[in-house]
């Protein structure tokens, strides 16, 4: 039995996956800020999943940790975790000693990625390529392509956020003008909405349905960035499907209609991008699902593609 | 002994490769237009490469063709062709039975990545992956990791040409405004400058160096366009490399000068792109360099990435 767990800014979710890729426990709590707490909480988390299963089920086989920073490829630390208080730690170092099990570590979003094509992949079988693309406060996709995570070897594969679409844009605190991250970001539309409120897209999405010019100058902005990435992600890597995910989609379908709106009003502009089908190639990832927290139990097999295609 | 041919809208390139991956003979030839006359030129290529060899080299044991048009991933067949006149051919069926060989086929561009990473890949040893980028009449580029070329399952990955970077940019003959190829695109700016010169971005760039507002626009222009390009690889598939090739290459240091110039004005106000050191993952394919004919005579064992990298 694999344990896989999406730390969060405020919450984790953990789950634990049985060899059939089955989620048979899952738990949430509160995430402590600063790496001792951090710690702390992946160690109860841990310790509560075990208590929610029978006395009898499979032991622990391994950790895999999904976190919201950078993980270099291949390696078991995690740097600039802004959101949790955490500059520098090498996770594996402080929890294999404690718990005796393999740990594996990935940025959330690659994790959400391996978890969104075991889930969609199980539903469609001809799947061989998907991006997953995490539209939260920052924006950036993972790739997984016949069941391997795509990870390149300087950690910017996926980092579609900060491609410039649009020079006259607004300005992005990556330092450029107009990328897919200061159109769509959750955390850009809120700054620029700057009402402190605390569900800011949705309050803008409700200002936009009431009138509001601002509000839907910033939702066309963030369906615009969204197709944008959409495009990006299609017309390089070719991937089958774009799974979205991340908390922007709590906005749901009104959210979907709005970024196929944009894919059909370029394809109904060019051709070549009508013969993509890309409005049709997009997907919503269903709300709640343990997506990230299921990629990072699949982490370790993922060292091997047959070892995910036999959950695909 | 492998064949390999680029067969271009006026020109074949045609070479013999041993099992090395030494190109060991190698030919040029006109292109007839149309189907027939263009089998006739692959035929003609096959027959002057074998009489440039020495009656006792090895026999030929492929046949690769690179070719302007679609080919969908896993087939010989050719559609949409436009430079050479072909609608729709099976290149494979045409020859095969002509020459009992086998007989591969790719589009131009897939195979002069596969070439360019033989070529780039022999003389750095570390590399991992390329993307070669290239920038002719169209612009298109071709990704290979690890040895192997990225096809997608749709045909459209490397299609960067067409991510509009600019919404208030020029109209591109897709239909969409501000794509990649209308600002850098070969044909886009010999349109747009209008002047029916002979070599038009060359001329564009002998006007903006004498002053004219047009030219330097319009060279402005193709500079952003290749870089954003670049950008697009880097932070979507995480390339150790862009090599630049095609046509509009024979500008050699001033292009790449000016793309550096602006991947630089980008790094410096991004310190996310600066950490990424893209200036400095940019290269020129060498003049003359015959990766797309070497590309296709890889393609027969390209099948397996073992194959392939043996020859990085």
């Amino acid at each position: 039995m694999r344990v896989g767990l999406d730390v969060g800014g405020t919450k984790t979710d953990a789950v634990a996956v049985d060899d059939s890729g089955t989620v048979v426990a899952r738990v949430r709590l509160a995430t402590g800020q600063g790496p001792q707490a951090v710690i702390a909480t992946v160690l109860e988390a841990v310790r509560a999943l075990r208590e929610s299963l029978d006395a009898g089920a499979a032991p622990f086989t391994s950790i895999g940790i999904g976190i919201p920073g950078q993980v270099m490829p291949g390696t078991t630390r995690v740097t600039h975790a802004v959101n949790l208080g955490i500059d520098d730690l090498d996770l594996a170092a402080a929890i294999s000693p404690v718990l005796s099990l393999p740990v594996y570590v990935e940025n959330d979003v690659k994790a959400a990625a391996l978890g969104a094509y075991a889930l969609h992949g199980a539903a469609s079988q001809s799947l061989s390529s998907m991006a997953y693309l995490n539209l939260g406060t920052g924006i950036a996709a993972g790739i997984v392509e016949d069941g391997v995570l795509a990870r390149g070897r300087h950690g910017s594969a996926g980092e579609v956020g900060h491609i410039s679409v649009d020079p006259a844009g607004p300005l992005c605190r990556c330092g450029q003008h107009g990328c897919i991250e200061a159109l769509a970001g959750g955390g850009a539309i809120a700054q620029r909405w700057g009402t402190g409120a605390a569900l800011p897209v949705k309050d803008v999405f409700d200002a936009s349905d009431a009138g509001d010019p601002l509000a839907q100058s910033l939702r066309a902005g963030l369906a615009a960035g969204a197709a944008a990435a959409v495009r990006v992600l299609v017309l390089t890597v070719d991937v089958d499907t774009v799974v979205l995910g991340g908390g922007v989609t709590n906005l749901g379908d009104a959210l979907l209609s709005d970024i196929r709106a944009q894919l059909d009003a370029s394809a109904a502009a060019s051709p070549f991008l009508r013969s993509l089908c890309l409005s049709e190639r997009v997907a919503l990832l269903p709300l709640g699902s343990p997506a990230a927290a299921l990629g990072a139990a699949l982490l370790g097999e993922a060292r091997t593609p047959e070892g995910v295609l036999a959950h695909g």
